[in-house]
């Protein structure tokens, strides 16, 4: 049906695109591998092939299930625009919008919602194939896969698009997987956009990954992979990057924006970086390293900790008060050098009331090093605004008097010893037992 | 005319798209726009369509004009080639040269000149849209846009060609949007390459924009975007990058080199990030942030100046002196550190003569953090070539012997406060009030 | 035989794409110029073409010379599997294995194997063109370039795969080039990924170059130019990154695995970074500033130093003992800021025996500045696998108790003075002579 490994979905003779995309896309592999039957001879193997969807509205109602190496799925438009915005408007309003959903070339993951189901089940995309080698050199460019709706989670939220849960995923891997990539990609409302086991020399860049309950999930282990240069913000409950018994994982240039319980969380991560990410929340709990997360270095990054401004969605939050920390650190070895932290609060929304906010928490760990952190502090009156879009203009242009706050820009648990604090506080900033930790606090006037 | 929501631009009944693009997109955005009519329903939306160009030469005398989401204009070839060194070659060599002219997937801009005309009039493509939601996720990316010919400005330049003066502009976006793509794409000698109203989540990634009067400007407002991995450089009076009353962007992993009488301008720029930059120039004022530009991260860059070895080009400068700094700041709660200064410069071409250079200067703020911040001056002999690129390898290949240069590497105005410099040069280097500014020098041997 | 610039291999008139995908491109190159014989008129250029592979099996015969701006040539897939693995397999075990090649848009590198001969002639794809202006705007895009196979190279070595030397070469750039742009490509079993001769303004982002002799070479010369969000790994005896005489150089957010002699290898290299990497190897010399590189800044870096944990490469390293120095640099003004290195080694592999390993060093050279590196030494027992990959998880999924190893973080030789040394190791970790340089040791407890 194609003599060259290159499929157009809206060329294909088996089953509708626009009905269910996913049929079609297991034919097409169907296809290739039936016409790989005679290969890997003469140094010749298994190329794959790029299946390709133009701009168009693609429903699916069949999981699409990848086990060969070498596919390439590809579109021609990422289509994100604000779902959170557009389902907080009001019913009358609706007939004056341009559009109603996100475009590009889409797929509608209109697979059954059943939000306590097996995740796999949920995925629009699954990948999975056991056995050697690791399946490898898949590739998702430029296309986006759109969950449609959240639903009623039963905590009484009143609008369930706001609930960030259905149980659907954009991609999920399943197997262990060699040099993947995903670039360009849009994803939006879906319970978790990414979620990837085993990754080794994984590529996640250049992706608008928003609205999700979660956009990128590294889970089990994984190795010597970058997400880079991507735009995300996950939902109040779930992660914007959440890597898991990693090595060599680098994070840099993404512009990560509220909500997100954290915006980047580790557990028992090595090794790796977090460098020059722009980081935006409106809770404590922003970068968090947990079981034993050594040897990382986080650095060059910005924190910008402030209020949500958004009246639909006052109400919730991750569960953490402001002692947490902006970032938190259970581990040892590792390097935090150099960043900026902005912490923007209102005295009256500060938990415990009356508390001194935490930016820096070393909950336990030896042999740190932090140098060089700077923070910023300051009590502003929050303002709440009916519409997301202006509020968050009124915050760009609006000039405010503030006045400085008190905060622990270091503070580190008693049973943490042999770390080194150097140029990040003042000595009364910077909380620790003096006796066992190195410190220089920043000079003062 | 298509029923999969791909256009080309060479395979469309409606004009002809070698002597004016501009028609022939046009006309493809009615039939867009008139085949999403009857959509919108059963979660269905406008998914928009994808725009191709080939590569080839396509004289635009319309201006192209796109109020609708979700399209992308895809080219093949970014199609960069210098023509302002093509332009100083003297008449009688050109028969010589294997290309006169950019390639690639490139748009002539033809439209008429008007240099003291409403901007807009004169960009190849305009983007607007008013009404909500605002227009998102439209993407440009693979081709060229040209402007041809720079003219004769009065000024009294003897060749109009290095005027960097023409009334036309790139790609002009002058609704608010959302999402937004700029990748891979080649923009050369426009007066303003790329001009941005209000943006959202935008993306300006890996183009190439060079011998434009200005490559970016971000005007008005916007938030969470980033301009990461570019290859810039503008013209002598104009801005590499611009920004105005942005929050959240991050400037990273560009490669900016001269002119530019900025490479980044900021006004009322906050809490953003220029981070991982390479940036080179002839004039100081490498990196402005005026107008309470404040809790911006400015960390890793590389900053050389040095003296304009291009004979053509000798009497062009920005105006600025050698007293108000590589980097400039007017603004509060800043971090700048660990940058890296290169300033080599010949004695005789300081300004005024005989005055210590300044590196970093802050002229008003307060609680700036200034740390870790490395400045090599040396005075060496400026090297002057009729040849842009003999000039260029021989700066490479030639070790000279130089002396160092006397500097001062931070100076802060009388009026600022509560600032904090900190390995940023000797005693005698850092110029302020040490009684109200905190103070620590590098030490010495 | 086209009408729009768009080459499609597979549907050429001229040779066969899959026996000799070299003679097609020439063919191709041949059309594209004599096609443009009547232009150049009325600002109309050359504007080039695309040449499209789909994923396929192409085998090249003949070497594909270019020679014209602005073709770019494009595939659909970068294909990379680990060969390496592969070839390790047991014999009996190859009849399992669901692939045996990389795959993707896929050129099979069949020149004629010629170990000792002339470098170029055993390229894939060579680039050559003299005279004015350089050659601009070649773009190669999402294919993959395998070799195949490497060779006995008489030293020995029992497995012949092992050897990374076959005299293949990916592709060629001979003469001076300006914009050319590298992206998403793969790069597998080649002595030499990429070598370019007098880059400029080039783009090497985002590609997989790994299992090859050495990755990237920037040869003679070169100027403002980016390698970023790179994949890469060379063998045991080539540079993951090398260049030579270059300015204006951006390395930053690549993730960089072992084997490579050097991750990062820089001779007579001045103003240029290398910023927010992640550098993995398993020899000394990681990163190597040679014959007076100067004024580079090194910020923000990972450097992860262990021991190779695979059976069949036990007994391959680069030569150099532990007292090298992870970073070597001999050159002046250097800025040497905010890395992290990690230094695991067992106790029997330290060479000379009983030595204490350089993390530093600083061969010659003055008024470098070296600030707030974080330097973590274990001594740990090194485990070896006779399989790389269960090495790989094993390492990731084991905490192991291991006891702080002594290492000298700076070390600067006698020839050297006016360094600066801040907050990178305590008085006994800093070996230089402190009388000519300044030191100010990390605060200890």
């Amino acid at each position: 049906m194609t003599n060259n490994n290159v499929y157009d979905v809206t060329k294909w003779p088996i089953g509708n695109p626009y009905t269910d995309i996913g049929e079609v896309i297991n034919s097409m592999i169907a296809d290739i591998k039936s016409r790989q039957a005679n290969t890997d001879v003469n140094d010749g193997g298994k190329p794959g092939a790029v299946i390709y969807l133009p701009p168009g509205d693609y429903h699916l109602i069949t999981q699409a299930v990848i086990d060969i190496s070498y596919l390439k799925i590809e579109g021609s438009g990422h289509g994100f625009t604000s779902s959170s915005i557009r389902f907080n408007v009001p019913e009358n309003e609706c007939a004056d919008l341009h559009e109603l959903w996100p475009g590009g070339s889409r797929i509608l993951n209109d697979l059954p919602v059943a939000i306590d189901g097996a995740e796999e089940a949920g995925a629009a995309i699954l990948v999975r194939r056991e056995g050697d080698p690791r399946i490898s050199s898949v590739e998702f460019a430029g296309f986006c896969i759109d969950g449609l709706h959240f639903v009623d989670d039963g905590s009484g939220e009143p609008n369930p698009e706001n609930t960030y849960v259905n149980g659907k995923t954009g991609i999920y891997i399943a197997s262990a997987c060699d040099s993947f990539r995903i670039t360009g990609m849009g994803l939006i409302y879906l319970e978790h956009g990414l979620t990837i086991y085993h990754a080794d020399a994984l590529t996640v860049h250049d992706n608008f990954i928003a609205e999700c309950g979660n956009c990128l999930e590294l889970r089990g282990w994984g190795q010597a992979s970058k997400v880079t240069d991507n735009l995300m913000g996950a939902g109040f409950k779930g992660y914007s990057i959440y890597a898991q018994n990693f090595g060599g994982l680098l994070i840099t240039a993404n512009n990560i924006f509220p909500r997100g319980a954290s915006s980047i969380h580790f557990e028992g991560v090595t090794r790796s970086l977090v460098t020059n990410n722009r980081l935006h929340a409106f809770y404590p709990g922003m970068v968090v390293l947990e079981k034993n997360s050594s040897e990382n270095l986080i650095t060059a990054n910005h924190f910008l900790h402030d209020h949500e401004p958004w009246a639909p969605l006052q109400e919730k939050n991750n569960g953490l008060d402001d002692l947490y920390g902006l970032l938190y650190i259970s581990g040892d070895h590792n390097s935090i050098i150099g960043n900026h932290f902005s912490e923007i609060i209102d005295a009256q929304y500060i938990r415990p009331l009356g508390a001194k906010p935490t930016i820096i928490h070393l909950v336990s760990g030896s042999e740190n090093y932090i140098a060089n952190n700077h923070a910023v502090a300051t009590a502003s009156h929050a303002k709440i605004s009916d519409s997301c879009y202006a509020a968050q203009v009124d915050a760009l242009l609006t000039t405010e008097v503030t006045s400085s706050l008190a905060v622990t820009t270091v503070l580190i648990e008693k049973e943490s010893i042999k770390n080194t604090v150097l140029d990040s506080g003042s000595d009364e900033q910077v909380m620790m037992d003096k006796s066992v930790n190195a410190f220089r606090p920043t000079p003062q006037v």
